[in-house]
């Protein structure tokens, strides 16, 4: 299987205080949905090249929550939330905070569709409180991490 | 204790998928809290005065979740979240879903201040995921809702 690096859509709109990411993966959607919900396989792509993972919580189905902590060489970033809905290979959708900054909540729809002949798109939503606080969202470089995470989801998903 | 009956101000920003009701209460911070996380009393005054709730799961701490129903001549309605974060007295942050319409999800941020004098203002956000669905919701009745709610809540916390 070849694994093309495909190209990561990021749009912010102006009117409103969202994130749309479109992204398209050469595997099943059953693939890409499990490498979201086994926190074995999350810890492997989940964020940057430079951080390691380290995972407390990822109980990833309706009701259950998560908790992980990316670190590198400047320091660690806790990050956690709930699993509002898990709709299997289809929809996932979970709140998300940087714990350093706990007072900023946003809602993350991720939503899977089967394109056929194995492969999947991925849409992801997210809703932040604010326009301000999604633009400071994108200004501490989420986009570097989206880019490099689903990079290394489509090696694993290559294996 | 006097039982004024308090105004809600609920708001529709034209702007953004939001809606924000203040409403205060002649309760300490705490009691108004605990009406908030302890089902036994949550089921004595959550939604309009012409339903009965039974609650199926309502466990108000960080990385918790909730269902329940309401039940009136007309049929029953059963509502799920999570509690993304539940900070005592101060704060709780929810998702919140109508079963019956899974995917429109809300998030809900509860904020109490103290007044002094044992009074408690409320402020609730809620973000939708688009200005349409947010219309819808206001809609629905919800204000209806709210309004009940908050004065079978001012009959408890005078009890």
């Amino acid at each position: 299987m070849s694994t093309t690096t495909r190209e990561t859509t990021i749009t912010a709109d102006p009117a409103a205080p969202t994130v749309v990411i479109t992204r398209e993966f050469d595997a099943p959607r059953e693939n890409v949905f499990r490498a979201h919900v086994d926190p074995d396989l999350v810890k492997r792509w989940l964020g940057p090249r430079d951080l390691t993972m380290e995972i407390d919580t990822y109980d990833a189905r309706t009701g259950g929550s998560y908790r992980y902590t990316h670190r590198d060489s400047d320091g660690e970033y806790t990050f956690f939330g709930s699993f509002h809905e898990v709709r299997p290979s289809e929809r996932i959708v979970q709140t998300f905070t940087y714990e350093g900054f706990p007072d900023s909540v946003t809602l993350e729809t991720m939503t899977l569709t089967d394109l056929g002949g194995g492969r999947t798109r991925l849409e992801g939503l997210s809703l932040f409180e604010s326009i301000e606080a999604r633009d400071g969202m994108i200004a501490s470089g989420m986009e570097i991490g989206v880019n490099e995470g689903y990079e290394k989801l489509d090696e694993l998903l290559a294996e």
